[in-house]
């Protein structure tokens, strides 16, 4: 049957060919896979380059997300860091260890919702190159490359006192989701359980869909370079935690305004991957981005003109408990 | 102590702290790590882009490697498949993801091992930005960038019957390395031995520290390119595995020489990297190639005149054990 072929059977060369062709080519591609290596336009003589790994564990449970989910999710974080640079993700690269007995149909599921993701999110962004490998524990690495357009990236040191601060997307749908999914789509013994998480999606589909697939505004990084943005960030810690980091970078103080953020959970939930920015005072905002905050002297972040001193975000080095599922 | 501080108690920021200023700046850096991406100069309007990940049990064992040599061997590996395109290595990302009672000192002899082996191999490339994360089994992924300084890049499809075939840098020596230490590096129950792996790193210094820390002749690809090599390809999986890659991507066949190349153990031996490229006759070869065959018609590879069917090479899906040390 071909739904049970292990990769320990196919072998490297098999499972590559079988999950190449799932793959959405680059725009930017010159040389796409196959060679040594491959080869990249890019445009402006400049490239965005960023990695992040996901691990099975810290990162993810196989019983709660699907092999498009980690697929889809492995694309849609680091587009959102090229995103957040004001660059239009252009490739990806990936890298997947995979244990030796599973199925194909987990490598051509991530295959799946990366070519998902890269359509849905930034079109003509393609699977130039990978690597495939064997490992105990399911490990997805992407790196993804941006083009400027000629722009200069919008970093996290560029926001001036008297800017308006305003994010695109939502802020603690996927926090809210991973609550969720631990209070709600465990066993009786506290291990995850896919029936139960197929049930809470159902109930919940925004939250736990932030969670497990994020859709971040990727095509609002560019709206808000052009628009003119002194600073950005990718929000995957938090927005008080993240908005410390452009205080500090910028050496300024951010004033977050908790009515126009709605709920104070959206302060520490991490994983939204929208777009923190800061523009100049009375620059008209880029279509979804919606003022939140200004910027003032000082360091750190306040609430509501309180400094707001709860650390927020996440440390797998300190809190991962070592549960898998 | 300084030498037991455990990832788990230190946190993801305090070590990256530790480790950045280890690692060297790139030349094409325009903005390093630190913000949510890199930006990398692309000279020529291109860029070349390679990734592979290094697994604790199928392609490094703790016992014999240092955190150096991983360091190392990741860096090396990587810029070798750059060389093979005819590019200049200019930068490196790492992600690595590493049990949370690891010692600090893990990472940080990883990060002299990336430092000393760009220093080495590649003078101006650096790390221009990484991941860390936790898991059970260390891993690390490293993608590579490369600058073809105006060339086309030399691909695998370019080889011409009537060209000559020549490699650059050692054959058989890392599997050499890697036969000894499975045969000698093991203690009485048949697990992977320190001490053993010490002694016989002294005992066979070259072969060794081929498979533990290769030195792979990275510039000699832009070398090959200059001098107009038609088809090139990094030596990972073994002379005659990479040299059918050749000939199956050209529609050619490769007639290898063993009188020139000396032992059959250089035939199939895999993790060399050194750089097997094809020129055009009379080619006055780069300084460090040596001739060891011509492109023929026909398809695959004949040894003295014999097509040669042995498979060769190593599969991670099918021929890892699952044991690690």
């Amino acid at each position: 049957m071909i739904a049970s072929e292990r990769l320990g059977q196919l072998g490297e060369s098999a499972t590559l060919a079988r999950i190449f062709p799932r793959l959405p080519a680059a725009a930017a591609q010159l040389i796409g896979p196959g060679d040594d290596a491959a080869v990249l336009v890019a445009a402006d003589g400049r490239y965005v380059v960023t990695t992040d790994m996901m691990i099975h564990g810290p990162d993810f449970r196989l019983a709660w997300s699907s092999a498009h989910d980690l697929g889809w999710k492995a694309a849609a974080t680091n587009l959102s860091d090229v995103a957040a640079m004001g660059a239009t993700p252009t490739a990806l690269v990936v890298a997947i260890a995979a244990p030796a007995d599973s199925p194909i149909s987990l490598l051509e599921g991530i295959a799946d919702g990366l070519r998902d993701a890269c359509v849905a999110l930034a079109p003509g962004c393609g699977v130039v190159g990978g690597d495939l490998s064997v490992s105990s524990v399911l490990t997805i690495a992407v790196t993804a490359f941006g083009d400027l357009g000629g722009r200069a990236p919008v970093l996290r040191s560029g926001a001036q006192v008297g800017d308006t601060v305003a994010v695109s997307g939502a802020l603690g749908q996927a926090a809210l989701g991973l609550q969720l999914l631990f209070e709600s789509a465990i066993d009786d013994a506290g291990e995850p359980d896919a029936a139960c998480a197929a049930a809470l999606r159902a109930e919940h589909p925004a939250a736990i869909a932030a969670q497990l697939a994020p859709t971040p505004p990727i095509a609002d990084g560019v709206a808000a370079a052009l628009a003119g943005a002194t600073a950005m960030i990718d929000l995957s810690d938090g927005l008080v935690l993240d908005a410390r980091r452009i205080a500090l970078a910028s050496s300024v103080a951010i004033a977050l305004d908790s009515a126009a953020i709605g709920s104070r959970a959206a302060f520490t939930g991490g994983e939204d991957h929208s777009l923190l920015a800061t523009f100049p005072a009375g620059t008209m905002l880029p279509a979804r981005f919606r003022a939140i905050g200004a910027v003032v002297a000082g360091d750190g972040v306040l609430v509501d003109g309180t400094p707001y001193e709860e650390r927020g975000g996440w440390d797998p080095y300190r809190e991962w408990d070592g549960a898998v599922g």
